[in-house]
């Protein structure tokens, strides 16, 4: 690896994006320095599931040629980006990690890849999802030790960012895939309000819960990315019109005042391991007078069980061709998944949805007193072995109840793997939760929570 | 019955409403007039689940006093309105046709219930349901011939109508329980765009069909109480903001040409009685040139079934309390939708919801090409017998569809009974439809479709 691009990958996208834009770096040679790292390290990675470099080359060299042009560039003009392999790319293969969709090319992008293109993105390849974006393990490997998994179903867009072989990439999140393989490969995830981003051409595998999310390595990053892909689209149902919010703006602002943290023990705490429980109390010691300890109340214990019921109905019908017409092509727990889905009664799914409001409205009263709820992003740092993506336990609550959830690397497990800390804050309070990371962030990589430093 | 208060009862609501505007007629003078009415009649006919004329006294007596103050009338001003018992009034028995909520009596109001009272409408009382608004019959009885079914689930709305005991009156369609009993009770009904009326405070049976829907003796006053109702309802998530339609200024206005009709042949033909052919038949030649005939792709035959899938599914979660607590109270026809709708799997119900938007697309061909579809409202005459309250087969397709669907009374049946032709038109178009409606009802009045007429 030469030290040029070297320099390069370890840039943060922001950082990139205004050297291009600024004519200090071509887009072309940034592109150079992520194929390079992409050689480097996804043979023994394979964060990949389909990368062309000549077609990376082909994008970064129009892109400099607009530039030369003198014409007003994107918001992410030259700036890589891998894309999970359940979001349509027209012309590109999009497999949904299935063995029936392999080399099946869709005639048109996702919104979301409209949106990168029309910001200037390089689409740098598509990444490893689990099957269906289920529980069925893919291949991926853990950046930060190969023995152990990169957490799922976005495995490979974690483990792109992880490996500095992508600034930026897009998993989805329906019970906890994006924030659960972010802290397994100590990148940054950020899962934004539900609806704020439209699903248009992703795999829809269960609409009340499937939620686009961003990785990146710092949060002014997730910020940038977050920003280019929200808005609504008038083909997904879940989104609405809205002022279009300044996320990276708002990320880098200083709070007004000092950030409130609610330390929130869920009812699956017991399910989190010792290192965990000890590091967020740790955490909360650090904060001091700026965190507080809740309880939510017992009636959040059924969120795992409802989350399933809706997932896996909903599964069992947005699916159901794969089980239909491939049944043997399909994973073990994918079949598992989409039968048990397929049992499930009308009655007991709408009773189900019911929850989420309820829910959502317990969460009020803790809303009230902090700017973001502290909670584990996982169990623990990621299992080893590729025989399970690990658990999301501590991410199917707020997918359920749509809330926007980030979490940021911030400890350190005893076998040397990243763990991340989650923040959750209120529906629509998008650019608010990433100012509170952003600040959290800095103020870890000080070491203090001295006044002078907060802002 | 003295002559003034027949000569009261005979006027159309729109009528009423400007004499008691004008000072003509005080409120209290109406409503002696239908109280009258409801003495004479309801003892056989059975309409009213509950009714106070000292009640209706009061709040008559309260609108004089309002309008001789000076104050702004509301565009009901003084008009009485009758309430399907499943539209919950504070303080008011709302018992939804059950057992188990008899003597139930709601906090507050139903959204359009408010809306009544803000318009300066005289709640004339409950109107008879069939329980829950399912196929279980009810007592009431036809006012053409007692011996006759008024249809259902909005018995003793279209009833009362009917019978003159209420100028206008309100209900609900889930299949079709708007149009069905209009036009076996030989009246207009009208069952606006799905999601035009909230349904806040209404029994809810099955959210994805549920419909409010009013009854009237002319087009006019139903497009006048109509749009009293119209508008968007926060805590109805099928309504959504919109400018407020001048519904009866329309309905009242001259097309700009002569309006052209599709009479559709659906999939469900030979369930219409020979009569009800032929009259549609002899409708078709009267309105020669302006009139074209029109098939649906076979795919609409599966529309009954996708309408009994979502409407058991949602009815059965919507309902359960009613079986899991109130069983042994319930009627036969109930407990096997209840039970039946329990069995439903959440994979089927949502495959079911999917065909709303593949059918209303395959309308769009026709709507292109005409004003209003014409098709049968019924397959014949209000059935002999309270046993059952007819069949919805040719209302429940443009339920799920969400079209504005209106039924003017057309015909006579060989036995003597009213018949209806029912007409739809395309979603959100609601003042066109009842402009076509009041057109036709014109024009078959007067006998002639001649170029001079059809202002």
């Amino acid at each position: 690896m030469d030290a040029r691009s070297t320099a390069t990958t370890e840039l943060t996208a922001v950082e990139l994006r205004d050297r291009i834009a600024q004519g200090a770096l071509k887009a072309r040679e940034a592109a150079e320095a992520f194929l390079q790292r992409v050689r480097e390290r996804d043979g023994e990675i394979g964060a990949f599931a389909w990368h062309d470099p000549d077609f990376v080359r082909h994008q970064a060299d129009a892109l400099d040629r607009h530039r030369e042009s003198g014409r007003p560039l994107g918001a992410l003009h030259g700036v890589p980006v891998a894309l999970k392999d359940i979001i349509d790319t027209a012309r590109i293969p999009t497999a949904n990690g299935t063995a029936m969709d392999a080399g099946r090319t869709p005639g048109r992008d996702a919104a979301i890849v409209e949106r990168l293109k029309a910001e200037g993105a390089i689409i740098l390849g598509k990444t490893v999802t689990t099957e269906l974006a289920g529980m069925e393990p893919a291949g991926t490997r853990n950046p930060h030790n190969t023995a152990h998994t990169p957490g799922g179903s976005s495995s490979g867009s974690a483990a792109a960012v992880a490996a500095g072989m992508a600034p930026l990439a897009i998993g989805t999140q329906t019970r906890g895939s994006v924030i659960r393989p972010a802290a397994f490969c100590g990148v940054t995830g950020f899962k934004p309000t539900f609806g704020a981003i439209p699903r248009t051409g992703v795999l829809r595998q269960s609409q009340t819960l499937d939620t686009v999310g961003v990785f990146a390595r710092t949060v002014e990053d997730a910020a940038m990315l977050a920003e280019a892909l929200f808005g609504a689209d008038e083909h997904d149902p879940a989104t609405a019109p809205a002022p279009h919010p300044r996320l990276l703006e708002t990320a880098r602002s200083k709070p007004p005042v000092k950030p409130m943290f609610a330390l929130v023990h869920t009812p699956f705490r017991d399910r989190a391991d010792a290192q965990t429980g000890a590091a967020l109390a740790e955490l909360a010691a650090f904060l001091g007078e700026n965190c507080f300890e809740a309880e939510l109340p017992e009636v959040f214990a059924g969120a795992p069980a409802i989350v399933e019921t809706i997932n896996l109905a909903e599964m069992s019908k947005n699916c159901a061709r794969y089980l239909d017409r491939g049944r043997d092509t399909l994973g073990e727990r994918t079949v598992a998944a989409l039968e048990k889905g397929s049992a499930i009664t009308a009655r007991d799914y709408l009773a189900a949805l019911d929850w989420r409001e309820v829910l959502y409205a317990g969460l009020a009263e803790i809303f009230e007193r902090c700017d973001a709820i502290i909670t584990p992003a996982a169990p623990g740092p990621a299992p080893r072995g590729l025989e399970s993506t690990g658990d999301p336990v501590f991410n199917e609550l707020w997918t359920l109840c749509g809330t926007p959830a980030i979490t940021i690397p911030a400890f350190e497990a005893e076998n040397g793997l990243p763990m991340g800390v989650q923040l959750i804050g209120p529906r629509g309070h998008d650019g608010r939760l990433l100012r509170t990371a952003r600040w959290l962030a800095d103020t870890l990589a000080a070491g203090s929570t001295e006044e002078e430093r907060y802002g």
